[in-house]
């Protein structure tokens, strides 16, 4: 199979670049009966869309998502569900200047090469953020397809930004209900608080920042997962990498297990509202590459992004001499706040697929 | 496609059981033309025998690889290639009784619960860290692949176990040439003696210990990977996560990119030997999904093993009652040491793909 | 996989219902640097456009496509590659009575059974010939990269309708040049004419017929095929399966080989033009799943449409008592002369993907 | 995905040269619980073993599965299963000869080139009749899976050697109990008797015979397939090609439909016994891709063995001067009878496999 496609039996092709006509999603295996709108969609595109507020790109794009197949009558059908959105606020004058001078640490320069040349290089193209549209829209099918027939809730905020960070434990209800009451997404008032200062000074002296999105999902049954190749957290960090900006990717304990000794990691079981479950949680959800039926946690880490105001030192790739390069155009000074609904769009797309694969979801299903 | 099988075009299948009669890997899609020899696979797989030292289970396996298709005349054919590892010294005694109190953090009682019970259970079956052989086998052959076609170099190493950690800059060269002179896989002869005693020492406690292996790739060219979901990262990641007691994955400055300005991040390029390389290489050697030509650089975290010989508490699934459980058999007190070769070898397993799927491979080689 | 998706390397996937808002088709896969205009789409498109003439459905589809993404200043750019046609002339109404009476020998009622009742059945859904309005999209894009790099022609024509059969020797440049000169397809332009007759005096009679189409590849280099299960005749029959109402496939001598002789059925090899080539070729090109670089030769076996004007028996799915049932709406009297562009396309869609995958066209091309 | 992989959630891997060391067959994603014995799997294998009888080649293998993995205490487990058998009557000399006079319509030359020369040509390695032990053993799996949950049965026969062929409608009872109750694996004693003579006769002239093998499969639910281009009938037309020899299939009326009217081909619905179902089979069991819960009829066209014992003339590739080959070594006069099994046992796996894909096999099995 080729790159552009996720999935095995709920499966996602992304399409579309930054500066084309559209973006947009082709979903194949979508269990027929799913009733589904297009306020489904849009509600989890408006969570990415950008231009909201300060901490994010000054791009305004209104992101509305047009379903053109597979949905009749208000259910799907069983048949692949086109989902695009059409790119308006487009201004790809400040990119052509980069083609010469490409802005460090961004793919423009791999991907030229890569493709010979013939790449979309336009706002970065199939390397843009924009991309994320793309994740969200079947992302928000998946959600619902997982929400309505399992009750799994996939829910995300931010955890750090730059050296800002949630210390204290938060109640996964507290996670869910303030995720997305504030610009930052962080569910703590006070540090989100703290956070959105950090961006808008960082953004004022040309500079970027990155920081950590924390995962978790709730109400996942025992057992998706197909080892060993196509364990639950492998498929999982696969397509969590498909986000522009991820450098890494912990689940449970995560790096921190490094340090620990088993007698600490180790999570006994127990007998728990008349269901067998891990009693504690080191292993965020997935032993074996299996879910255990505890709550999977996640933890995704975002570089600081690469397009900044500040002059940076680059190569001209014509004259092969160094110089300054000044990137221009709309940039977020963190990605971190619009990734939050990314990672759970991301997130919920993998939990469909192993969801179907496992037999947790039959080809049709029937909803009161 | 199911969960046994890796890959796209060069496409590894893991089967075999702890305690069954043998594991193995048969390997689809190798280009014809390339030479390989039982011993190639042999010396790969020596350096994740167990029993070997301390450090290790006492399990004695010999580990010796057949190959038993696909090759001829010294040469792989392009026909797929069977190698198999027989299981010699199984002894499933100390299994039977974990059947009822699974022991804390493994897979056997999810495994139990997904399976119906026909689970091969003894040993762990496919939930076992024996499994990482068809891994080193495949992998090999990989390794061989990507040296004798491209000049590739996997290396990986021991970067910490418990708190112990290298914190000084390593030449490459360095941790090529000493990586497997000592028991703990690690190029710091000084630190590999501590690290050393810190096993034994908790082993003799009846404690695990976790750590983290670096795992560094020379000689890549630029633009392997498929994105925007076959990303080069992603697919490493993935892959990765196959190895037991994995719980991260890290690429560059990964999860400490969090804290880092977009100016202190950023990878500038410039001219170098006369190619257009990254300066500096925060990004891993991977951008956009892609490689850059840089040296790949991951770290993976692994969490201290299940099974310890220290009592812990866990429930009795029959009587649904908690109780003790004191877990026997042989195991290792950290699986680090041995990751560090199973590391190297999925990590080929995903370049060789991808080096087929972008061209830089071709499906016959011709090697003076 | 999911059951939309067609391909390996050059990933097809179609999507869109008949009556719904558009169809079109997603292509994952095409090298970087072909150059494509939406006129080398809308060409063969044209070809399989209904409404033309007496001897086809009579909807009228001026079927414009729309190339939205993936392709870049004129040249592929390696990025997905979405083309949409918009469904314009559309009536369900006649639909809307079969729901009960389902037409004989068509997917109306297993598709109803399928997919719970919820596909959408409106002319068919997905189960109409006009979903090869998506395979001929793609069709195009993978014939122009054949003829464009590898100087491949896939050249269909109507062989036979009814009883109506060319027995005489066609010279390849003929049919070449002749098969698209006249509605029903055939390069034989007396019996075109027999045929033209016979389809209409058929759809006189409320009837509908069948035929065979046969496809010539020329200019096929040795060696596409992956077998023993990718073999390239199975992928090409797979492939042509997916056309609505195809019943067989051959290749060669096809079925009358079960009454030869090996003697008489051997293809010996000599020496032509500076090439190993079969002298004869009964094989049709393919041996042993391998193109043998004669040409491809196959036929397809289409029978009469499902949809008849003329009273038939059938079950009232509601009341299980049998009625009559008389199919109003626009249709086909014979798929046959329109199939002719479609088979084209799809063997060309299977061609493409065997192409890439075995190394004859490159990730980047470069055309003068 | 490579070549020698078949299947999305029933997948079978083949494996093994004609005479290397072994054949076997890898197969992943057989549901867990399945009661499976040795014995299960030997039955069908001698069935298609070679050297039984006149009509056959008389090389004489015993064809002893060995299951290595993936069944414990008489079950599956969810686990890949491994099945081997060993080569033993291995005889390589006739074929060094073959090198560079190729054997006209054989695959030696093609995949040769394909190869680069590294291909194992003994016996014709890969491209051996040899291979569909392979396709046995995993089709053994797979009709006891189908028979076992479903009630499905598949049933193959000679339908036409030469030109000897079945006429008179034969019952499905009568097909079931007889097709293996001769040599040539035709149901009517007389007509089997004609054909065995006539094998023997034309083996004797130094030549081979080509026939035509009928499958009919019973108990089919509703409903397998994946539109549109995983349909059921192109999904077993592919594997189908994968047996050596093929070259055409069709199902239903098949290559007949193309001269009927559509009032003569249309099969309308019924109530029978309880169900909806075609009255007539024209469509053979597929309509739109989909089973329709009549009984699945396939046709498989097999050309006469390449490999006949009558001088032929070919081209010297070393000379590139034409001479005469006389194919020694031991072969079938006619695939024909030899060939009923490998049928039955791909059509199994491509039924096997669409029945876990539509949900009507879960992944856990429970066996009264």
């Amino acid at each position: 199979m080729t790159g552009n496609v996720l999935g095995e039996r709920f499966v996602v092709m992304s399409f579309g670049e930054s500066h084309g006509a559209c973006v947009g999603a082709l979903i194949d295996g979508c269990p027929a009966g799913l009733p589904i709108s297009v306020e489904d969609i849009q509600r989890q595109l408006d969570l990415r869309r950008p231009g909201q507020s300060l901490v994010t790109t000054q791009r305004r794009e209104r992101d509305e998502v047009e379903i053109l197949t597979g949905v009749f009558n208000g259910y799907t059908t069983g048949a692949p569900i086109l989902m695009i959105t059409r790119n308006k606020d487009v201004d790809s004058t400040s990119y052509l200047k980069l083609r010469d001078t490409p802005r460090p640490s961004h793919a423009d320069f791999f991907a030229h090469v890569k493709y010979g040349g013939f790449n979309d290089w336009r706002g970065g193209g199939r390397f843009s953020g924009r991309v994320t549209v793309t994740y969200t829209m079947a992302g928000a099918l998946a959600l619902k397809l997982l929400n309505v027939y399992l009750g799994i809730d996939v829910i995300a905020y931010t955890k750090q930004i730059g050296e800002l960070k949630v210390t204290r434990e938060l109640d996964i209800e507290e996670i869910k209900n303030n995720r997305y009451s504030n610009e930052v997404r962080c569910p703590d008032p006070q540090l989100a608080e703290q956070m959105r200062d950090l961006v808008i000074k960082t953004r004022g002296k040309g500079d970027s920042l990155g920081g950590i999105v924390e995962c978790i999902v709730i109400n996942v049954p025992l057992g998706l997962g197909e080892p060993v190749f196509s364990s639950l957290d492998g498929d999982i960090a696969k397509a969590v990498f498909a986000i522009p900006a991820v450098r890494g990717v912990e689940f449970g304990a995560g790096f921190s297990a490094a340090t620990m000794l088993g007698s600490e990691h180790n999570d006994p079981l127990g007998y728990i509202d008349g269901k067998i479950l891990p009693v504690t949680n080191k292993a965020g959800g997935i032993v074996g590459g299996l879910s255990t039926g505890a709550n999977i946690v996640l933890r995704v880490a975002f570089k600081p992004p690469a397009s900044i105001a500040k002059p940076q030192r680059t190569l001209n790739t014509s004259t092969m001499r160094e110089e300054d390069v000044v990137v221009t155009g709309r940039h977020d000074p963190t990605v971190v706040p619009r990734a939050v609904p990314v990672v759970e769009s991301i997130v919920a797309i993998v939990l469909a697929d192993h969801a179907i694969r496992g037999g947790f979801i039959p080809p049709v299903i029937k909803v009161r």
